[in-house]
């Protein structure tokens, strides 16, 4: 295993003394427990929104964190969730009076360590509402799952109910523009190499020298099925088409389509697949209004790619749009 | 050779067919020949500012036209120099009038071949004026250059002289500057692993599986020595020393600190890296001013980081802070 770390046991902790060394002066960096927190939080009369998850998905979560976007962030140990206090502390960190929402993958050990976090919040007066994503259609049930994977959309949950709160909405309102942003949004990931998490030094799975892995978890989770590597189209094709016809998109509808690195694929070959989303889309009629392209939630450094698509309504258009100023997205400020 | 292409001759072509289907509102692609160029270009009156080089360092060059940034961008080949008739193409169309830079990093090819096409343009009577990056510390002549190479403070380069460009600044005033961040700027490189191009199918050279190369450059041309991978601080320091004692950085010089990924290396690992680069930093007496995290100077696959120093000065700082608006670089716009 070779790692930029300095050891496996410290590499969260060393990756925060760096996101403290780079955005000290926006982010509030906590060791005990791990937390990144925008610094002038808690904002007043805004809902406050938090996430959490294992950490070797980066930039997700903490690279989310500023204005427009989250408000903290609760890194785990790499694959590992992130615990009750973590989330507690976060949840008080961020209470400017509006309540806290907080935005959970479909994990059974994220689930069941923010379900707690939640009562114990309510216990200390703090409202709190969840948004579960659960967008990924590979499969029901996975190796750390009750029904589907959250993946990609929650980037786009993050985004869109962070400029929600920044406009004035309610914790009720925000929750429930979260949750239909998830119940519009479809994603499935393939992977072209496993990926080696720093604790465990060893391959999270083997795949052949020309076989891919269609519909694989962001932990290596087993997807659909594995196949000799054919061209970027037909890669597209294997993510699209189930994408699709689940929700299901149909011609006319507007999207957002966002294609996603696993970490360790290089832009050039996104934008490759990019290239065959918006061909796929545009043979359905889709209309691709907004987009997405780059490293947003990752697997350490697998090789392989995600699409997510969300259908846009005017609401999550314009939130998508709105002013978001984190240390991985940013744009109007 | 497991890659997310469609065919090793057509990823140049296909990436760029991405790039359009994602930011066609904002740029203008070319195929014959291959150029990225700001739609609204040529910006009457405004210096117009060009790069280019092989493609497979995505997101540069292409990635950082826009507002504030490059007014076109050539991509070659993938690790090949785009030709002088590209880069008159895109000193053409960029030029309002108020004459165009060339940001070239010293490798061979790009500095015949621009050299070739400032020629030309002076042909047809458009100023050209040329910055030449060669801020990699790391060896004197190389596989592809003689002299040292350019790297990471390309990016800040184009950066800075987009925002000079934008405030209307001189064609020799921008170049001015351009070649002052240059002087000012040193940088080093380090691999974890090779990169495979898709036209050979082949790594770039070989590394033993407890072994980094310390130097690299971006192409895979060798660095200065091999050893067994140590600790993230160690690799850190492996780098930082010759950066700092080459300009030489001292005490109390105000810095900007880019830690960049070679393309396959996890975020978390580049933050564990730039924690390491601001400890020494701080024991040096250098005062971090600003930073940049992530992976803008690639090597396609490659796993590794490079770091960049550049001493700043008032008017670099705030051409830094200005509002920029690219695919891979976007702030206050």
């Amino acid at each position: 295993m070779k790692k930029l770390i300095n050891s496996p046991e410290d590499v969260v902790r060393d990756a925060l003394r760096g996101m403290e060394a780079a955005h000290g002066d926006r982010l509030r960096i906590s060791y005990d427990p791990y937390m990144v927190v925008r610094k002038d939080a808690p904002v007043q009369g805004k809902v406050g929104i938090i996430s959490g998850g294992g950490s070797g998905h980066e930039p997700m979560h903490g690279g989310f964190v500023g204005p427009g976007m989250l408000d903290a962030a609760c890194p785990g140990e790499v694959f590992t969730s992130p615990t009750p206090d973590q989330m507690l502390e976060a949840t008080k960190a961020v209470n400017g009076g509006a309540g806290v929402l907080h935005v959970v993958k479909n994990y059974t050990g994220d689930v069941m360590n923010f379900d707690m976090a939640a009562d114990m919040g309510k216990g200390e007066d703090i409202e709190v509402e969840t948004v579960l994503t659960n967008d990924d259609v590979a499969v029901e049930d996975s190796l750390y799952t009750a029904g589907r994977r959250g993946v990609g959309v929650t980037v786009l949950v993050e985004k869109i109910c962070g400029a929600a709160a920044d406009d004035g909405k309610s914790l009720a309102e925000v929750a429930e523009l979260g949750r239909k942003v998830n119940a519009n949004g479809r994603s499935m990931g393939m992977a072209l190499t496993p990926c080696i998490t720093p604790g465990s030094g060893e391959p999270s799975f083997e795949l052949a020298e020309d076989e891919v892995e269609i519909g694989i978890g962001i932990h290596g989770e087993p997807g659909r099925f594995r196949e000799s590597i054919g061209p970027a189209s037909q890669i597209a094709e294997r993510l699209m088409t189930p994408i699709v016809e689940d929700l299901p998109f149909s011609s006319g509808d507007k999207v957002l389509a966002f294609v996603n690195g696993m970490g360790g694929t290089p832009l050039l070959e996104l934008y490759v697949v990019y290239a065959e989303v918006a061909k796929i889309a545009q043979e359905r009629g889709l209309q691709i209004e907004r987009n997405l392209v780059g490293n947003f939630i990752t697997s350490l450094e697998m090789q392989g790619c995600s699409i997510t698509l969300v259908k846009l309504d005017d609401d999550m258009t314009r939130y998508w749009d709105a002013p978001v100023n984190t240390p991985a997205l940013r744009w109007g400020a």
